[in-house]
């Protein structure tokens, strides 16, 4: 990120940060282990793999498509899809906690970010 | 979407896509029926039209205004309320599954989007 | 809100509002004093402050670390976490009922809120 934001000579803007994909999340939050595997489970309880009420339940509608990732797209929306964050000095401005993190609920092909920087370029 | 960019003239920047209405969300995802109803009946149970636990629970405090929308304004946090997604070469530039969707969970009065384009113009 | 962005001079562009912490929520929704109270509650039953599943339910991991605000991470990301806003004739462009919301679930330490604008300058 930092090599992006570098690269693109902005000093002063924002920068989108973005998941070309719709069963992924770009979100900002604390970088520890434990809160990390909290933030999985509950996301799980919330919107179950197995189904709309979990192993018992009934299928996601989606997945008569032939796909079985219909929990993945509520997973995203439920932790959010993207974050803009800001650029000073030609570098991100981040909260003493704040860590950009990426996190991917299906997983089945190779994925791609979408970092966008715009703003005022060095002279 | 790609009428009020091209009339823009941004050729590279932000499109920022805002529900201009405190019910309503913009986000982005499938365009597939099946999902589309998945997701509809996900807020419906994280977030009942009929009161706090549905049918038998407590009304929401928000319904003594006399409105009875209470459960719209959850499900547009639930579901997102904004995005904001990259321009490039003067088109939206998404992801193979990426797509723009509107949704309004009261849809009592007319509505109106805001569509807000920023960027380099093109000469 | 006004005066940060009277005193950036843009008079055509965007405003990022992002709190700098990661147990807070920047939202745009209704100021109202029942729907608040709806949304806290919701955010209760969704995330609760005594562990994963209320008073009786297991911890959260994120607890191990000494501190006890696993659920202000998790309400942070059901509300959502930031907005962009348009920002028109030197004002925010806001509908009839938007306004900017900034919801606190931790509450431990003095906080901040980033309020980043660009765009086109006042000539």
């Amino acid at each position: 990120m930092e090599r992006i934001i570098a690269e693109s000579k902005v000093v002063d803007g924002l920068v989108l940060v973005n998941p070309m994909h719709i069963t992924a999340s770009c979100y900002v939050n604390d970088l520890e282990r434990g809160l990390h595997q909290d933030i999985m489970e509950w996301l799980e309880k919330m919107a179950p793999y197995h189904g709309k009420d979990g192993v018992d339940g009934p299928e996601y509608l989606h997945h008569r498509t032939g796909e079985d990732n219909g929990d993945a797209h509520l997973k995203r929306q439920l932790l959010g899809q993207q974050v803009t964050m800001p650029v000073q000095n030609g570098r991100l401005h981040l909260g003493t906690w704040e860590q950009i993190h990426y996190a991917e609920f299906d997983g089945q092909r190779p994925k791609r970010i979408l970092v966008k920087v715009i703003g005022i370029q060095q002279e």
